[in-house]
């Protein structure tokens, strides 16, 4: 194993880290709140540790297979994660390392599973921070080292294979350097789009751009206990779009900037995503319209909670954890599906559901007409055997992984509910489930074990499971290759 | 499609179901009730009906495909079920069609999930019918006609494809009729033995016949409302052991039979079979320790409830519904995995889990070492793709039957571990589960609508999905073949 590069990989993104640092730094300054400084110590230690592999592990060779592209991308996200949660515990904002390191993780991950109870208490600087770790996890923060650092442009093939969630890998521009490029453009005017729209609806400055970097990321770290729920109808319909907007594939968007509009509306994927967020939206606006006044409350309620909750964002407006069964069942649902392939947002991808109905109903048509022989296809593409079964086979390790984070956290004196969503929640990415993790509830009064189990439950959902199994497995870390 | 073929087999069934309807009828006059009369009165409307196919139309030719055998098997279990819960209805016993219908059900399927709350008012004849059923539907009894009449002996292999638990069916002899054979003398059996153990315990003999009858085909029917908590713990461990027994894989006793011990104790199945059951029992023991009196009643209780739920029986000793949540998290967990291929249990089989975490853990050490290719094995023989492919479809449409199964029983004014956990118990034929299906509690008081979706999990949790599948699809129906 080349671990000389794997080291200097990780060093580079440390780097990257202290520099992107710097911008809680500013608001805290600006804000005048002391926490700057442990910010700015953080950031210094942070450059420094950086830059250590990059003075002793000089790479002798950049050969770099798969299995190094995923321990990078796992070391990567447990190292941020790790100094990320420094200034919280530095400042005594968050004084125990635990709850720091979950909320970190959560942030990464775009998660925003809380174990913040007071969220009114905490400074500027690090609500920012919160919510920036949320937009720096959405796209990956890989794919950034390789946008801005050419010398390493050549070979993160494979990290880029381990980072980019989904089961395909849409190629836009031949060039890797060059496709991030063109996503973090992207990426960042969607985020400007929203800030502005935001402010035009009246939300202060500070407080649209967090919730923006929330929305994009998918990741729902607010900065009020209520979330969303205080702000107007069109603030609520605002990150309702955006939501649904950052859940869809990338590649959409950039077929629509070089105007090819008919290959960017054939999706699929697409399709069938909106159809169940219609469907799904029906179902719950009509489940709850006892509860709430008028039709327009309870369509927007349901709207935004089933966006909220496919796109794995977890921003609330309504405590769903009271709504009847029905539509609890529904949400549940939802958690599982997650967004489109190739977006910011957790889950298993609607790409894999879809390519997954395919197959068995491949399977039924066969059993009836035997001599029927069908390929499946998806986005007008054939699938052949080993993407089928790569992802019948992401399926069973994604229940796996589901039950045994399930089994692990059940020792806490929860509900079965409780912990059944708890799981989904952070597994998928969504952050808050149902009953004690419920909108009104937070993770604040689990363990540290169930914390850290949590912790884990939600690099592996991020990094769709493999980077994590092979990291931690002894058999990557045999001298033989 | 060769229809011909397909009524007369399901004629042939009813008939042999008129003839098993004689023994409550027997059971009836034996001690003197009035149902026994009903029970004589569906038995002759039976026949006749079974009669009719034959008498109208003779089979033109019979060649019989996959699609005829599943289409068959699913009718058959269907119209069982409706004759089946004809008694129960005329005599009054069970006044609502819908609620005898569902009990039926629950009964040929070996689910034991019931909707009768005053269990002691029932007579014999329907008790002793009740249980028999789940006897009947043990072993399947399409197995049984093929035994019993030798002039369809030689086509129906396809209908016990479709019949047979499990993913891979070992060839135990040649003939499948011979096959039959032995496995219904085995069955009989260990009934015959259990009988006999529990009547040696002290059991009234009545009680000990229907307590067979349920264990025998991981059933759970019972003839009181606290099921088996009122009998000695001799009896409860008698009960415990043949549960496990029967969800062993049936081939293991020919292999004791014949003395080929060294074959019968190699299968890996079996052992991870019995492995989990210790951790679980292990686990769940030290769980409810300070619930229970002494370590050998905590000790008893958890290896009741592990047994009757690993074994999809469904028998209660404890109200485990009021187990910590970690424990109720492990009876969940085991709800899905069921017993051995080839046994009387539900749910997925261990044998198919062994295969898909053997799959997964190839794939994960393909990605480690990538020129490593290794072929899975699963009792000493290689695994083809074809196998392992139906496998991972099976395994995609099960969780797609349970979730849609789960949404669809939603709209009950229940609660979300209530509804989760109906769905999976009724699903993976186990019975009872959590919250107001629990132990203590039954179906009852679902919505009418609600019992005929949990009527068709249990058949779909029972034949395997697809038979269900297919013969609702209406591609199976039209002309051109």
């Amino acid at each position: 194993m080349n671990r000389r590069i794997i080291l200097n990989a990780i060093g580079i993104v440390l780097r990257v880290e202290a520099v992107l640092m710097l911008l809680p730094t500013a608001v805290g300054i600006f804000y005048g709140e002391k926490a700057a400084f442990y910010f700015f110590l953080t950031s210094l230690i942070c450059f420094l540790v950086g830059y250590i592999p990059n003075l002793l592990f000089k790479p002798r060779n950049s050969t770099i297979f798969a299995k190094e592209g995923f321990i990078t991308v796992a070391f990567t996200w447990i190292l941020l994660s790790l100094f990320g949660a420094m200034p919280f515990v530095i400042s005594g904002e968050i004084p125990s390392f635990t709850n720091a390191f979950f909320e970190t993780v959560s942030g990464f991950t775009t998660t925003g599973a809380s174990v913040i109870t007071d969220l009114e208490s905490l400074s500027h600087c690090t609500l920012f921070w919160r919510s920036f770790t949320h937009w720096i996890g959405g796209m990956g923060i890989l794919v950034f080292v390789m946008a801005i650092l050419p010398n390493i442009s050549e070979r993160p093939i494979h990290i880029l294979r381990a980072e980019i969630p989904g089961p395909i890998k849409g190629k836009l521009v031949p060039r890797v350097k060059d496709t991030a490029v063109i996503l973090y453009l992207i990426y960042i005017a969607m985020t400007v789009i929203e800030t502005v729209l935001l402010i035009l609806g009246g939300m202060p400055i500070f407080e649209s751009i967090v919730h923006a970097f929330g929305t994009a990321g998918t990741g729902g770290f607010g900065i009020k206990s209520d979330s969303i729920s205080g702000y107007s109808p069109y603030i609520q319909w605002v990150i309702t779009a955006f939501m649904l907007l950052f859940s869809a594939n990338f590649n959409i968007y950039y077929l629509i900037l070089i105007r090819r509009f008919r290959s960017a509306f054939k999706s699929s994927e697409l399709w069938c995503f909106f159809g169940i967020v219609a469907v799904a939206v029906t179902a719950i606006t009509a489940n709850i319209s006892h509860l709430y006044n008028s039709f327009s409350d309870s369509l927007r309620a349901s709207a935004f909670q089933v966006s909220s909750v496919i796109s794995t964002t977890g921003y609330c407006t309504a405590d769903f954890n009271r709504w009847p069964t029905f539509s609890k069942i529904i949400l549940f649902l939802l958690m599982f599906m997650g967004g489109c392939a190739g977006s910011t947002a957790g889950g298993l991808k609607m790409s894999r559901i879809v390519i997954m109905f395919k197959q068995v109903s491949k399977e039924i048509k066969h059993l009836i007409h035997p001599r029927s022989v069908g390929t499946i296809h998806f986005e007008g593409k054939p699938i052949d055997t080993a993407t089928s079964k790569n992802i019948s086979n992401y399926f069973i390790i994604y229940s796996i992984c589901y039950f045994a984070i399930t089994l692990l956290i059940s020792f806490e004196p929860f509900s079965f509910e409780t912990v059944v969503s708890a799981s989904a929640a952070c597994f998928n990415n969504v952050g808050p489930g149902f009953g004690a993790v419920g909108p009104a509830g937070s993770y604040a009064d689990f363990s540290n074990f169930s914390k850290y189990i949590l912790s884990l439950a939600m690099l592996l959902g991020r990094l769709e499971i493999f980077p994590i199994i092979i990291a931690l497995s002894p058999s990557s870390w045999s001298k033989s290759k």
